[in-house]
């Protein structure tokens, strides 16, 4: 990892072996759980795989969870029978697999809803037809979402001015998406356009994102980061270092009320307690209709070992009972505008949402 | 470590060698940085020890510091001079070396002080009896905050009821103290009441304490604890699931201005925003009446490595910046009183502080 690395970084990519052929190939995806100290690319065609990897956060972040699934759906079936009507049904048990790896993320239901749809649609196909078409779909499902990246990064630069520090939670960058990120997108791309911008960065226990993920992807995209606990963010603010905070999202109800990382709410309490702007990035399919407001929004609990105990090393007494949400709701009322891809939804979040569908 | 261990927790004491005599005698102190894994105590008569065990924290909350290095002055005599007008120059320099230890506690400056005036008092004692008087006094300053601490638990405990939960931050518990705490004090006296009283503990990165500390003590204490990340704090009490926050205090300026455990401030504002009452339980002595607010408290900056590596192993990549203050200061209009031995101290602050001083 060096400075003067100008690849983008792409968490999860199909490999097609016989270009421009989609089938046969592979998925191609980032091991997040070995950065910062390693950099692993992993390549794989197996369903029971990829769904350990997104269960195991192997791959994480919303939309990147979305693309691998609907990668697993696509690289699964080139193991299935040569008749498309079973290949229909591979298609369906494939996709209640992967549905059941994380409770949250909508865009999971999203791409696995759309990899059915096009299923349906390609039914009448020949077999080697429908996997190709189901690939095809898989790699567009990962494009329209860098497409989405590009257009979130510059609706939400003009956000932000020359100088501006930008606090994040979580990672919702490059290595949560197909390329630039929701929340760091806007980062990214005003650090393109020549502003100076530097970022804080939350930790994010239990898990580090923040420190393991956004400082590695920040340092190497030569952004200036500096790395905080959780707890001195109120500080930080209090201080005046905090022009604007920016997250991701993993799920946004009709009314603007938004499931992410668990932190996140709290931090947009502090953020309205300092005046600071408080921004979710997000496509546009992190907004799920069908979940009128954050109330219906299920919480993954995770296990209680990702809190005591780290690297190996014990950090609390055995016996110690542990609450671990891996998400928290923030209320409409505290967030001062969405970005998509589409621009940004602000005031009334239920109506800027119900307007910006039409 | 089990739950019928019924030895009162006792961080700091003066182990003298031929009692009642005080002298010889050596300071023995639990290693807090083996905690929770291993309970390891240490005895040693020497000052640069003594000086390393409270820059290294293997010592730690501000009543405990107060205590050790009244001690460490009282030890390092006994290697004293034959005269005792050097022996009053020896306890000023080192003194010295135990004030550059941490900036931010006042209980070590204060104990610090009155070890001086006390060796100006006893300037016309022949040396043996100078020393013995010194270690005397040490064992006083311990043996009063143990009483002090069993006064803010009386306190405090009024401001809890049966099937209470608390949240706190840090550890201000027995190990902090001379035996029960500041912050838990009024807890461990409320389950001597029969009250039940649970506590949720943030774990206080980037050193741990809650997990480490607190969680292990109340466990040993027989009090049902739950460990959380710092950051899940809002969810919790969004949730509804905490009555009262306490937290102990490192400094309190003369307007009730409080210096704690960085992450104290952000979770003021959030019970604020939750209408959860917000409690410092703190000694009498932590009030620094030359401290008019608390825009002229020093906040320790402390080492990188404290958050980028843990348990030897690197959380986040080399050359991240990091910003580390071990503490914050929460404004007095976020604190909903302040509990001290002397009683509780409600309302303005400030004039509730210059009240009690009479």
């Amino acid at each position: 990892m060096t400075n003067s690395e100008t690849e983008p970084l792409r968490p999860v990519v199909w490999h097609a072996h016989n270009p421009p052929q989609r089938v046969p190939g592979t998925v191609r995806y980032l091991d997040q759980t070995r950065l910062p100290g390693e950099v692993v690319y992993i390549e794989t065609d197996q369903l029971d795989e990829l769904c350990r990897a997104i269960r195991e956060l192997q791959v994480r972040g919303a939309p990147a969870i979305g693309i691998t699934a609907a990668m697993a759906l696509a690289a699964n079936l080139q193991h299935g029978p040569d008749e498309t009507a079973e290949l229909m049904q591979q298609l369906e048990l494939s996709a209640e697999k992967l549905a059941a790896t994380r409770p949250t993320a909508v865009n999971l239901f999203w791409a696995l809803e759309r990899m059915r749809r096009r299923g349906k649609e390609c039914r009448l196909l020949p077999p080697e037809s429908f996997k190709e078409e189901l690939a095809l779909e898989a790699c567009r499902i990962r494009d329209e979402d860098a497409a989405t990246c590009v257009a979130i990064g510059r609706h939400g630069a003009a956000l932000l001015k020359d100088g501006d520090t930008v606090l994040t939670h979580c990672n919702a960058g490059a290595l949560a998406t197909a390329e630039t990120g929701t929340a760091l997108a806007p980062v990214y791309q005003a650090h393109t356009d020549g502003k100076r911008i530097a970022v804080i960065a939350d930790e994010t226990r239990p898990l580090l994102q923040g420190a393991r993920l956004t400082a590695w992807e920040l340092i190497r995209g030569d952004i200036e980061v500096t790395l905080i606990c959780d707890n001195m963010a109120a500080q930080v603010m209090r201080e005046g270092r905090v022009n604007a905070v920016f997250t991701g999202a993993d799920r946004i109800a009709a009314n603007g009320d938004t499931a992410n990382k668990i932190g996140t709410y709290g931090l947009a309490l502090l953020a309205n307690a300092h005046k600071v702007p408080f921004y979710i990035c997000a496509p546009f399919s992190t907004i799920d209709m069908q979940t009128p407001d954050g109330s219906q929004i299920p919480i993954e609990q995770r296990a209680p070992e990702e809190v005591t105990a780290f690297a190996g090393a014990r950090t609390a007494p055995e016996g110690v009972k542990v609450y671990n949400p891996a998400f928290d709701v923030t209320p409409a009322a505290l967030i001062s505008a969405i970005v998509t891809e589409h621009g940004i939804i602000r005031g009334d979040l239920k109506s800027g949402i119900a307007a910006a569908r039409q």
